[in-house]
């Protein structure tokens, strides 16, 4: 199908993280209409192996295709390190990702180096350092995985001492390499901002992809001549999987406003 | 089919926790074959919906039940929360569940009131409350969820700073009441217990479910005839739905020993 510019952006997430991104597009694209799908049902990947990653995300792909959006974002950075090659193989309109955003964001910024957190199997997967060190091989890249950094920030602990302490234990051995320049390699993260703000120190800028592939969405609009011409109110629409306890609370907190339109979809 | 001595018992969870259930029944019945069944490809199930969880446990219990085992234990705290009757409903073998065991330990032990620490799901179930009135109404029990604990103990921080003062924030209203037992309402927190002890005080008294349906199994195999006679090296098989990053140095640290005979089931 051709991308036409009445249609919406699709973006998804293996849950609610992705959300952030949604939130990122809604104050930067206020004209476009935007699908959200989120696995609720089959979250986390971020431990999950390469084989199922690539089958779950094959399965989105053309969840989202089918619903004729005019650009695929994956906001799922297990996703796009794990999967990237099979959602642009499948998709016959744009792909954007939080890795190549992040990755692009981080090499412009730094002059001394780039830190990386995220999942587990983000930060084993390397895809930020391949991406960063496809744009500039002399970035030095020191990647640290934060397994408890999305629990922390789904049971609301944004800002007490649990927190705190875990911010620096992990970033302990990040900040003894010489970096200017952090990557939230994690939808989840853009919500501890400022406790890694205050933990990294003044020295340190933050690389927040959410913000990032919304600057690059609207750039790839002005391209491909693709913004929505309309000036209405847009609609959004959710996808998820299951609707877990609490979803509402904590969805609404991720975008920003309340969270409507919600669909389950049952796979 | 007819539940045969010489069968394997079959022990089935979300995830690795239930392995903590493997270990105490390989201490307690060195004889018996073991079949495990753990869905980590859509693990973890506490932050699920009813529906999924209920969905996903009926699959799992056909599984095992295709396997010819002789009795079925739901080593899931959430999976017993919401979906026993599922598996009683579906099984043509004795089935035990870690919440039945543990609700039936608390009553034994207290004489001031019982609390009880699990998943969300769990929690908001109100399934060990029940089950604990269902034996003796006059019991008091006070419940609070702690989400944090799984993925503390999946990072492996059982005994840091930043685990003691989650047990300190989570145990904080549960201790204000006056309870002398202390029900570890998930297969995950086994591994806590000294941390958790630590926190509570000499005052009151742990509840380890792993061990306690260990010793309902034993019981269920006297009354049943069921105990098999073979006095030969067990055989353990594990089926997971997906092999996750550092799954085996998880899964040994639960299991107590090496893990092996893994095999991966593709749903």
């Amino acid at each position: 199908m051709a991308a036409q510019a009445r249609s919406p952006i699709g973006v998804f997430d293996s849950g609610i993280g992705g959300l952030t991104v949604v939130r990122t597009l809604m104050e930067r694209l206020p004209f476009e209409d935007i699908i959200y799908f989120g696995d609720t049902a089959r979250v986390p990947y971020g431990v999950k192996s390469r084989d199922t990653i690539r089958a779950f995300t094959r399965q989105i792909t053309e969840f989202l295709l089918a619903r004729d959006v005019k650009l695929l974002i994956v906001a799922c950075n297990t996703m796009a390190a794990v999967a990237i090659d099979e959602v642009r193989a499948l998709s016959t309109v744009p792909v954007l990702d939080v890795i190549d955003a992040g990755a692009r964001a981080a090499v412009e910024i730094t002059r001394k180096g780039v830190g990386v957190i995220g999942t587990p199997t983000t930060i084993n997967s390397n895809a930020y350092a391949r991406s960063i060190h496809a744009l500039n091989p002399a970035v030095h890249v020191y990647s640290q995985a934060c397994p408890l950094f999305v629990p922390l920030v789904e049971e609301g602990w944004l800002d007490n001492e649990v927190a705190r302490l875990t911010a620096r234990e992990y970033l302990k051995p990040v900040l003894e390499e010489q970096i200017d320049t952090l990557v939230l390699g994690c939808t989840h993260y853009p919500l501890l901002k400022p406790l890694l703000q205050e933990v990294v120190g003044p020295g340190i800028q933050l690389v927040d992809s959410a913000i990032t592939v919304a600057e690059q969405t609207a750039a790839a609009l002005d391209r491909l001549g693709l913004h929505n011409p309309q000036r209405v109110a847009p609609h959004y629409q959710y996808y998820v999987t299951d609707v877990p306890l609490r979803f509402q609370t904590i969805g609404s907190r991720f975008l920003g406003r309340e969270l409507t339109h919600l669909e389950q979809v049952r796979w």
